[in-house]
Formats: C-alpha cells, sequence, structure tokens
C-alpha cells in the first residue's frame, strides 16, 4: 500500500504557491505501536487559514511551525486503523491535528485525538461542528459577549468562522452587519443567514459603509480579516466596543507581521478591548458548545455550508484558494482511496 | 481684580511650544450665577499628559478638544468664591476641570465639581489622592487584575499614574519591573516604591532588558508610553497576557496617530488583552478607591511624589516638561495671588 504525502520543501514567499510543496509516496507506516499511539487513516481534511503561519520560520513562540521536508499539517478527520488507545479503538472515527497524507502513527495526547460524535460523518465533524464553527461560537460569546440591542459587525463574515459568529449575534437579539467579498456572499448573508446588511469589500468602501451603517459606532467588531478592514473598523468604533481578534487573513501572505491599528488613543478614550484568543482556550467547553450549536442548527436557526473538494492532489491548491476568497464555507478536502 | 489667562493660540505641531499660548488678562466674571453654578478660584492645576491630545484639532470623537482663542482646560483645585449649587458654597474646596485662569464661572455637573475630602490640601487632593493615583489604582486593579504571582511590568513607572499602579501591583503580591528614564528615577521605584527592578530606557534596550528579566514573559503590561516600548512589551507577553493602555505619552506630539503593535498575529496566538481605558469608566467607585489608596499611604505602603511648580506664568514650559521627563512625580502648579 503507498502512503501518499505533501511535504513542505519551501517556506512560502508572500502567496503560497504549489512549488513550496512536494508530492511523495512513502511506505504505510508499519511498526508496533507504543502505548497511546494509533495509526490512522485521514479522510477529510480542513484548510485552515491559520496553517499559513505555520508554514512561516518560527518566529513567534506562540506559533506551531511545520518543519520543512515534514508533511503540511492540517485539522483532520479520519478513522484509527489500529490501536494502542483503548479510548479510541480499530474503527473508531476521530479528529486530530493530522498531516497531509494518507496514513500516520499518532500519539493520541499529543495530537489532541477525539471522537466524532454518534450521527456526525467526517465532513460534519470537520464542517458545520468543526474547529471553525467552535471558533465562531467562543470567540462571539465569551470573548465579544454580545447583549441585546448592540451593534456587531463580522469581517470574513461568508467564511465557516464569521457566518456562524454572525448568526450567533443575531441570535442574542444584536444587530449584524458582515463584511464580505463579491455579491453572492452577500447575498447569502442576508437572505439565508438572515443578517442585517453586508458590505461588499470589493466594490465599496468599508470605512463609508460603515459609518453609515454604524452611527452609533460598533460595540462588536469580530474580526477575521485585519488589515485595512481592522483600521477601518477601529475608526468606527463605539465607546466601550470590543474588537474580536479572531484571524488576520489578509495578512497572512504578507512577509511583514500583521500591523495593528493606526491609532492606539482611539483606543484608550474609547475604553476599547481589543482581545486575541485561541480555539483550545474554551478546550474544556466543547461538549456543551456542540450541543447548543446542533441545537440551533436542528432549529434551523444557524445555518452552515461547506465547500468539499475531492481529491488529495488538490490539497496545495485547495490551501491556496482560501486567500483569495474562492471558497464557499468551511473549505474542506475529502481523500479517497484513489483521490 | 484681574483674571489672568492663557489661552490657546495655535495647535501645536509636534512639541508643544510657548508660542502655542497667548497670555491675557481680562476682568473677573461678575454675571449672576445661573442655578448649580459657582464661581470657583484656582488654587493648583494639574499637568496631565492627555491635555496634549485635547489640543489637536478634533479628529475623534472621543476626545475633548480645546478650542483656539479660549483658555487651556487642565483638571483644577479651588476654592468656592459665590455658589448658586448649594452642594459646594462659598468657601467649599474643591476639584473640577478647570481652565487655565484665576477665576471662571462653572457649571457644576458639566466640570465635574467635586468636593476635596476633610483634611485634605489643594495639593494632596490634585496629587497623592488625585486623578492619576486613581488612574493607576483602577487600571492596575480593574483593567489589569492582577495575580498573585504573575510578571507585571509598568512603562512611565516613575509618574505618578505608573508608580502607582506599580506598588499596586506589588500589594497583590506581583513581580514588578519598572521602565523610567534616567538613574534616579530607577532607583528611586527600586529602593523607595520596592519594586522588583527598573529599567533605564536612556541607556538600556527594552527588549533585552525584558527579555533577559522576564524569562517566563510578561502578564501585565501597563503601558504610559506607547511607541517602541509598547512594541518591545508585546514581544515578551505571556500566554494571556493583558496590556493596560493607560497613555502614549511617546507620541503626544507627534503629528500622526499613536502606532499600535506591529503584529497582530502575536496578540491572536498569545491570546492576549490590550484594553483603553478612562478613569472616568470608574467614577462611581472613587471613594471606596480613595479609602483604599489613604490607608495603603497611611500605612506607608504606598508613597507618592509631586512636582510642585509655583506661578501662573510658569503653566505653558511647565506643561512642555511632561514630555521630557523633567518632572518628578505629580506635576502640579500652584498659583498664588501675584505668582
Amino acid at each position: 500500500m503507498i502512503n501518499r504525502q505533501w511535504i513542505l520543501t519551501h517556506r512560502p514567499r508572500g502567496m503560497v504557491q504549489r512549488e513550496d510543496f512536494e508530492r511523495r509516496e512513502a511506505a504505510v507506516p508499519s511498526r508496533p505501536l507504543e502505548p497511546g499511539e494509533v495509526l490512522i487513516r485521514y479522510r477529510v481534511f480542513l484548510c485552515a487559514p491559520t496553517m499559513r503561519n505555520w508554514m512561516d520560520a518560527q518566529s513567534n513562540s506562540f506559533y506551531r511551525t511545520i518543519d520543512l521536508g515534514q508533511p503540511v499539517m492540517a485539522p483532520a478527520a479520519g478513522e484509527v486503523v489500529a490501536s494502542a488507545d483503548a479510548r479510541f479503538p480499530a474503527g473508531a472515527h476521530v479528529t486530530a491535528l493530522g498531516t497531509w497524507q494518507d496514513y500516520e502513527i499518532i500519539d493520541c495526547e499529543a495530537r489532541g485525538v477525539a471522537p466524532i460524535a454518534e450521527g456526525l460523518s467526517f465532513v460534519e465533524a470537520m464542517g458545520k461542528f468543526g474547529l471553525n464553527t467552535l471558533t465562531g461560537y467562543f470567540g462571539m460569546l465569551r470573548v465579544g459577549r454580545p447583549q441585546p440591542g448592540e451593534t456587531v459587525v463580522v469581517s470574513g463574515a461568508a467564511g465557516s468562522t464569521g457566518s456562524t459568529a454572525a448568526q450567533i449575534a443575531k441570535l442574542k437579539g444584536c444587530r449584524v452587519i458582515g463584511i464580505a467579498g463579491g455579491e453572492e456572499k452577500c447575498r447569502w448573508l442576508v437572505q439565508a443567514c438572515g443578517i442585517d446588511a453586508a458590505i461588499d469589500y470589493k466594490i465599496e468602501s468599508v470605512r463609508e459603509r460603515l459609518a453609515e451603517l454604524c452611527p452609533g459606532g460598533i460595540d462588536i467588531f469580530y474580526d477575521n480579516v485585519g488589515g485595512e478592514i481592522l483600521q477601518a473598523a477601529v475608526d468606527n468604533m463605539a465607546r466601550h466596543g470590543r474588537i474580536v481578534l479572531c484571524g488576520q487573513i489578509a495578512t497572512y501572505n504578507d512577509d511583514e507581521p500583521a500591523e495593528g491599528p493606526r491609532n492606539m488613543m482611539r483606543i484608550i478614550y474609547g475604553s476599547i478591548r481589543i482581545q486575541g484568543f485561541l480555539l483550545n482556550d474554551y478546550g474544556n467547553e466543547f461538549d456543551s458548545a456542540l450541543k447548543d450549536l446542533r441545537a440551533w442548527s436542528e432549529a434551523g436557526k444557524l445555518i452552515h455550508r461547506e465547500d468539499v473538494r475531492r481529491g488529495f492532489d488538490t490539497l496545495p491548491e485547495t490551501f491556496a484558494a482560501l486567500f483569495t476568497g474562492q471558497n464557499k464555507g468551511t473549505l474542506l478536502v475529502e481523500i479517497g482511496d484513489s483521490d
């Protein structure tokens, strides 16, 4: 049996390129398992923007870094083929921090192996009830803390994290404005997700539209994008506003670090809170969050879309599509035996 | 009787200059008082860094702005000469948002007139128990929320706000490092205030010294300074660190707005909170704060120094001294009948 792999061979400069990766074939690992290890067969990979940061050279002790010459790390779902961990027997369906290959022996603790809840497919576990959705949940509820009647703005609003955050703010009684790229995404946000207004950053001035749509200022800005969109939001924040820093996707392919807002005095005089967070900060609350998300989803109050691509060979180009906004919803790659 | 005034005649460009102000003499106001007004005679003015921002053209709805041709606004203490507000009868000693002149008729609500506690002098009410000290108290306790054993760094640490914040963090069981300019200030911080270490930014690399002194990272950075010192702190924050944005004095005389940190991804990956605040956010808790501050002060656990200058004519140059670090402690100007 062949074990296909995508290896990181160069640290991307600027936009990630097909040439930064090399496709290899290796043998399926066959060494005996140590206690706590499983042999996993990956079935679905999540293309997460943050992986672009992992591809950079270590510049920050808080980051993961993918070593050159190693398969690309990625959140994944798959099935246990062989097990030396009683919690995850052969045949179990799990999620884990995986790598771009068919098979791997992993330590369950180190890779955060977790069971997939009864009745969920690999795609649902990585999509509708996956990391991005959970990120939107905790970021909005725990960091943003929306109050009824507040004005909430979400950037990257048509993405899985953004659309979850936006809809949860609606559920909490807020007025919600999304920023997204393109007419289709903006229409989807208003018509399908039921948010109050959408700004198409590709053809509109975000700064001017925010000023028009938020005359009383923005109470919560949930930021997936950074850069000039963050600056436009800072300049339109209300007093006691909160900026939830979830991602800065606009800047991930820059060689320079993501700049902060240019006017810190506005942050002071506005008593504004800017807060970064990681999903793992809320690791012990996933079960209750998933319960909420499933209930809202079943009641039709929270919609979600996945953009599922197929084929191991497409991984690098599919990943790159994240940064040009070509995906519609959670971008997943499903891999089969031969594709 | 003459009413001396200092008028703002030009919006400062870069460092504030004597030429931005004009000394005038007017008549003491003699019109009848409206209900809620008092005629106040100012005795002590606080030179507060934030006043430099009030001197800029309106660029931010959160700022006060001093109109050109008007006396300079400044926190002040004085005595009520005539009153149409029963809470503040003639003879009462009060604090207020004042202006650089001898006499003024002010609306007590609009100017935040408050009584000076029994037994406190004008200088104590503006200094040891004044706005800067209260700012350090609320900024550290309410925004920073220090926990025993944490590492706390304070910039502008020898100032009245900074030294209060630093000492309160010590009282709460933290390891505290101050950043200040010059040997005398650094020695005072360690020997008199009892903080653990001081960095002299005039002769040391703040970035390197922070890395040495905080090997586990900074849990709370209390920032009065901004600019490169803020950036050096951001690069040394611990996970879940808090940055208390109190002031950005390094940038107040710049024509460009105060820049934020250059690496927002570090804020995200570190789950770091950056929070601006204003003293007025805690306006209904001043009494209990002053009780704490007086108790700590009387027990010798909290020391404070005032730098009291004398003479109405010195106001512009004394104010400018704030930005070159020439003051040692709360910078006050006491004015007499003839000086």
